[in-house]
């Protein structure tokens, strides 16, 4: 399958300047340039004026939560958990998984969304989802663990974590990868940091958790540990492992030069650390430490959204603000936060950017909507003024997924059905 | 002309729970409820579990500013200023000032937003384009002055701004109010703020100035007068007036106990107080003072969008975060500051809310947009998923301005067309 965007803009900051064309064969970007070579094109797509970008990377979202969306909002952290969000879990099922799955995937894809990494239960069907629709994910098993006695190479959950990596790693040709994860020092106990950060090293395998959320959380690991979170994860031997943290707003500038030593990525949440209160992260330190920051929504519960393009304007924005420098965020840095920096968390080293060779996973984006006239610089377009309503086309590994409010691999009538009954069911 | 919308959601707060249909006769909301009373109606919009709400009211923007939409973002305000807006500033005409707020309102429509509040010049050009859209709008030609010895009675912008209060003010069946205004404290001396306060007075209109955007602005207005911006209006008697305090992001608490003795609307632009590094406004204590908060986008030079939406769903947002309390903005409050807040800002006291006998200003939500699957409650769902693609229609004074991508009132390739002429014109 050979695909042709004619005369199409690049962003910038791919190197490119001018309209090119851009040659995708089968996964591949194969030819990006002024000329036009000769090959038997399946499809040639015009330019029209507008602009081909990367694609959307998700580094932190619990895809299923989408069926919690609006579920108890403007309610403090604690009270949110404990009288909406742990019940609604409890009636959790395979069904229901899949279902929310897919809904969060369709409201990706619409996004320009087309990986992400998700932290949650009955992964079969998560993974099922993402087969099916042809995006990307690396998923984890979230183990909670209280028991400092328990044998954890009989842990459940464990063993449910090696069971998924066996079954699915690896597969839909590449696109699904299995993750190790904890959900949180606080909610696990330092025996089981020692057996998954092994098992974790054993399968060469990423790392998810969630890291330093809430100020109250952080302060309580150093009052039991006389460790920051972070520094809890580097003498448990986690660090070594290719971590993506989630949240990170309450690490130390101690914490951020010790991260810089490790392979570690940080999932920056912008809006739900924003919605549930929890604070701003210190993107700056983080950036001038050299960590590779990423973009995640969290899941819908929590933002409502599942948009890396919003999480991209609002990190532009907040930390201008918060800073109050406008010169602290540039379009171009957080683009590639947004991209090509959330391909290597998920250690898809071939991903998230435009270049010969990569994988063709990309947008193409309206040039013009009224959100984007007039258009002096396509990073400032992307960072301030487009809407995920311009997004024309999403492909991902040169498949096109979405076109013209159009799914190719999702019965759109069909999963809103299905999420009617689902919803319906739980709530009455 | 009678439309009824039938068996269609109403946000909650305005009172009405289910499905009820709603009568719209010429301008004016006529009836709602669940029955069906009989009308000989010109067209019957049905439901189709979609959301009725009131439409979105921008209080502070410099419409003809979307010409220099990301011209110059991530600098210093300073250098902004005086490198890239003043220079295109002073390039400006009527044909581009009448072309750059075609743009804005075509944007706003399609964002939902029936009515603007606007300082700049030419008003001539933008209210033309206010007539011709059918949007509303309070302009005001923002003075700047600079000598202590001037008679004000001569002064070529206060002349002008009586001028075109003659002309404009009321036309256009009343979508058109002029009101009065000064850049800001720190643009103008003294002896202005006493001349035009007395005009503003003297032709009962409402008066838009800048208040406290920066901190350097709200400390040199203390050095200079042993007053804040506030303190300085309330002495000089502008306070008296219906006054639409853009900004306000430096006041102090003194300052808020000020202000709520009276009859002030404050314009919160969270986008561009963020972008531009000013800071973040604060909310809580103004509402808890029970000021009338209201919403505006700022010119899209410094946002870059003009949707009051997403200032809605930012200011929601960034409150919680910057207080570390999700409990400080509750979604219904919030919609409140975009829709009625802004009509009263605007003097507009029959208008921003849905209920028989307020003028038919409504915008109808899709709910069956993945991004508004599931919705536990509309308001909600407004506040922290929907998106402006997800507005079917846009209704001003019962005129359907926007339905399905489509306009009603603006050739939209002709303006694209003209839009690329004068923009091509301006930066060769």
């Amino acid at each position: 399958m050979t695909l042709i965007f004619k005369n199409v803009n690049l962003l910038e900051s791919c190197g490119y300047s001018g309209t090119v064309n851009v040659v995708i064969k089968d996964k591949t970007i194969e030819y990006i340039g002024a000329q036009m070579p000769e090959y038997n094109a399946d499809r040639v797509i015009e330019g029209n004026g507008n602009l081909l970008m990367p694609a959307f990377y998700n580094t932190h979202c619990h895809s299923a939560m989408t069926l919690f969306r609006g579920y108890g909002d403007d309610l403090p952290l604690q009270r949110w958990l404990n009288e909406k969000i742990f019940p609604a879990e409890d009636l959790l099922n395979e069904e229901r998984v899949y279902t929310g799955s897919m809904l969060a995937i369709a409201e990706m894809i619409k996004n320009g969304v087309v990986s992400f990494s998700d932290m949650y239960f009955f992964l079969d069907e998560t993974a099922k989802a993402v087969e099916q629709t042809g995006v990307k994910a690396n998923l984890s098993r979230s183990i909670v663990s209280f028991d400092s006695n328990a044998d954890f190479s009989k842990d459940l959950r464990v063993l449910e974590s090696i069971d998924v990596y066996k079954n699915w790693n690896g597969k839909a040709d590449g696109r699904i990868k299995i993750d190790m994860s904890l959900h949180a020092e606080y909610s696990n106990v330092p025996k089981c940091f020692d057996y998954v950060g092994a098992l974790t090293k054993e399968l060469e395998t990423g790392f998810q958790i969630h890291v330093s959320e809430t100020k109250a959380e952080h302060e309580e690991c150093i009052a039991r540990h006389g460790l920051t979170p972070t520094a809890f994860l580097a003498k448990h031997g986690i660090l070594d492992n290719a971590v993506t943290a989630a949240h990170c707003v309450w690490v130390s500038d101690e914490d951020i030069k010790l991260m810089a030593k490790y392979p570690i990525s940080i999932a920056h949440n912008p809006v739900s650390n924003l919605k549930l209160g929890s604070g701003i992260m210190p993107y700056k330190k983080m950036r001038d430490a050299g960590i590779n920051v990423t973009l995640g929504t969290d899941g819908a519960a929590s933002n409502n959204r599942l948009s890396v393009l919003r999480e991209l304007q609002f990190a532009t924005l907040i930390h201008k603000g918060a800073e109050r420098d406008p010169s602290v965020t540039l379009a171009a840095d957080m683009i590639k936060c947004a991209t090509r920096n959330g391909a290597i968390a998920q250690g898809r080293m071939d991903c998230g950017e435009i270049k010969v060779g990569s994988r063709a996973d990309v947008v193409l984006v309206d040039m013009s909507s009224f959100d984007n006239i007039p258009s002096y610089s396509f990073e400032s377009t992307v960072c301030y003024s487009m809407t995920e309503s311009d997004i024309l086309m999403t492909l991902c590994d040169g498949n096109i997924l979405y076109e013209n409010g159009t799914y190719t691999t999702i019965d759109e009538q069909l999963l809103k059905h299905e999420a009617k009954r689902v919803i319906s069911h739980y709530f009455d």
